[in-house]
């Protein structure tokens, strides 16, 4: 079986040996021997678990960049006419280029909503990191599409049943606006029939709040709630606008809140995440990146620091979201949300691994490891990124990458001279 | 004389050549020859003024990651607790590692504020990049610690005189609640006198604007108004809580503003920057990380894409601060308020320049150039940086990086021993 020691590495406050074998983290001791393993001299590295992003659209990396500066409504109908156009290579190199960015990042899982979830699954074994895939259900209160969006998640969960160990299905609904009654009923049933993940978003902007009263007469968290639709299944996207009586609900039924703070930035939904009244009322806290069009990249260090710099922020306190409470948000807090034996360096965890070079600016001096990764480095620190055993990336870099951004690009310019002729 | 050619580099909009000579931006053309110039092949890269990181406490690099997720007054605390133990192997070692990570992260100039001018502007001259360095008053209202600052700066200023050209000496009064009434005056008076730069702490939290309302019936900004210490030659730190009278002052009195973005945020002293308002005033708005010890790290691209987030959120606004008025923020507004002939790509302006690598997942797709850099890179993306015509980083190494490391975490390491013992 295939064997990886990691010779001399730091983690959880010391250094040691890790043995990894197979897909598992087999050993963590002092003076490991392996004979047979290919061993890496981490003596200037440090060994924490491969990110997990919560919220992510991978295809749509392919609006990186395509308009700036812009209000939510006008942005959106561009990014709709961009979409529009997506085809199959599209999905294929968006998704190719969006798991090089996570790989080059330290991220070994992501937690998507889009369409094409047999090309992303296949581009996940392809690039050798996890992804969990759902058909998004979207209707805009058309029955006939609605109707529709129903045949297409049987058919694309039956089509799941192939995939790889590395792949996880999900079902998927927009959002409460913008799917009907029916259909969410109908989610919230197939996923617990099926124990599959729900992701939705949720209270991302205040409208939808305002919305809510006058459609339902109560908070979207409530309405989800009348529909059965919560449980510790469900992984709300943004949950950004919330009552305290929303949050003691999320809590109640253990629901999974992905925090989105770049793209909450950028677009102006909003800053005030009730990141410690939903730790406390039980819910439990992750984060994500949401797709590049809104927040430009998928760097889970980035989203990190901007979390814990805008929780010190508008709390007025710089004592709040500590070191060891937002690395749990990165990685262990989405590994229990996904039911992933990842998410910590830990004997019999699946070896999920980022290896992070020390020898370097951001890590001196490094009287603090913990604050060094988030608030000196960037993301270029990752030097080795393991995914189920596996090394993805060495010395930072990637097989294919070239071929990746080259691809990326020419396709890029394809999709633009479609939209434009 | 030295020469540089650079082939083919994407700058403002456009593919062209650039030849650098001596150490001035000679001629921005297509196609230049120039025989016996080194070529650098730019085909994957693009040009971009050097930043001018505009607020600064360089050695404090030495306190990187020593106390984390602390309240202000005990952070404070432990911060001098460890600068009382600064010694002259400290401010050089930690003038070095700062300027190493300035190269690194593409800064060819900063406003320093701290002790130790000679040693920051030897640093400066064997690094290659360009510093302005105060000597800091700072008496507490100590008459006899004021007339030993007031020496101090005379020294300090007369030593300066022997500086190489990639240094300028400045003034800096630490803040108006440390300082007493005579060395604002004095200090106002010398800059003046001898056309200096007076860098100054300025309504960095909102404790200060309480406490000046107390002290002395108005506002900090008042307050320095009436001691005559405003002018343009002033660049004012944080500039945070203003009033819009505060505002008008400033703009009347064309001063400069240094936002702290990260450093606000970490230590909670607020958000609410008011970069239109200033803008409007007719106030120079620039940008600055502060010192290691608050924000963590001296990477002024994070800072560009943390202040627009901010501005764009709390202002409830995406099309705030809109690219371009960014990227000047970071460079050319701060060369005007340095009285620099640099911060632009242009001819006859000093050699600058820092060379993007965009073959990278970051640049792709590359619809907006400037949309990518600001929002989806990191600052590991500045491949090569040229100050004062000279290359100080060629493919993101640097000379003499491992031996500054090396000797600055030991030095780290006997600067704990002495605080512990």
């Amino acid at each position: 079986m295939n064997e990886i020691l990691l010779k001399n590495v730091y983690t959880e406050g010391r250094r040691t040996d890790i043995l990894v074998r197979g897909n598992i983290i087999a050993k963590i001791a002092d003076g490991i021997e392996a004979p047979g393993a290919e061993v890496i001299d981490c003596s200037r590295m440090a060994a924490i678990p491969g990110f997990i992003n919560m919220h992510t659209h991978a295809a749509m990396t392919m609006t990186r960049s395509a308009k700036e500066d812009m209000k939510l409504q006008p942005w959106l109908q561009y990014i709709w006419k961009i979409e529009a156009h997506f085809d199959e290579e599209t999905l294929y190199w968006g998704n190719k280029l969006a798991c090089l960015e996570m790989i080059k990042t330290g991220t070994t899982c992501f937690n998507d909503m889009y369409w094409g979830v047999r090309t992303a699954a296949r581009v996940c074994d392809e690039m050798g990191i996890r992804g969990v895939h759902s058909y998004c259900m979207l209707d805009n209160g058309d029955m006939e599409k609605a109707e529709k969006e129903r045949r297409a998640l049987l058919h694309a969960f039956e089509d799941s049943k192939s995939f790889s160990s590395l792949n996880m299905f999900a079902v998927s609904v927009h959002a409460p606006y913008t799917v009907c009654e029916d259909n969410m009923r109908f989610a919230a049933m197939f996923a617990e029939q099926n124990n599959l993940l729900l992701h939705i978003h949720l209270c991302e902007t205040e409208q939808e709040i305002i919305d809510a009263q006058r459609d339902w007469g109560c908070s979207p968290v409530e309405y989800c709630e009348s529909l059965g639709l919560l449980s510790d299944r469900v992984i709300a996207a943004h949950s950004l606008w919330l009552s305290p009586r929303d949050i003691e609900i999320m809590g109640a039924h253990g629901v999974t809140a992905v925090h989105n703070i770049n793209s909450n930035l950028k677009i102006a939904s909003g800053y005030k995440f009730p990141m410690e009244e939903l730790m406390a009322a039980g819910a439990n806290v992750t984060l994500g990146t949401d797709g590049c069009g809104s927040s430009n990249n998928l760097d889970m260090l980035e989203a990190l620091k901007t979390a814990a710099l805008l929780q010190k922020a508008w709390r007025k306190n710089p004592e709040a979201i500590p070191l060891n409470t937002l690395l749990k948000i990165g990685s262990e807090n989405a590994a229990k949300a996904l039911g992933l034996n990842a998410g910590k360096i830990e004997e019999g965890r699946l070896a999920d691994i980022a290896l992070i070079d020390m020898n370097n600016v951001w890590f001196t001096p490094n009287y603090d490891f913990e604050a060094n990764l988030v608030y000196s480095a960037n993301s270029s620190c990752v030097d080795t990124l393991i995914c189920d055993g596996r090394i993805v990336m060495r010395g930072r870099k990637v097989d294919g990458e070239q071929e990746i951004l080259d691809n990326a690009a020419a396709c890029a310019e394809r999709l633009m001279s479609r939209i434009n002729s």
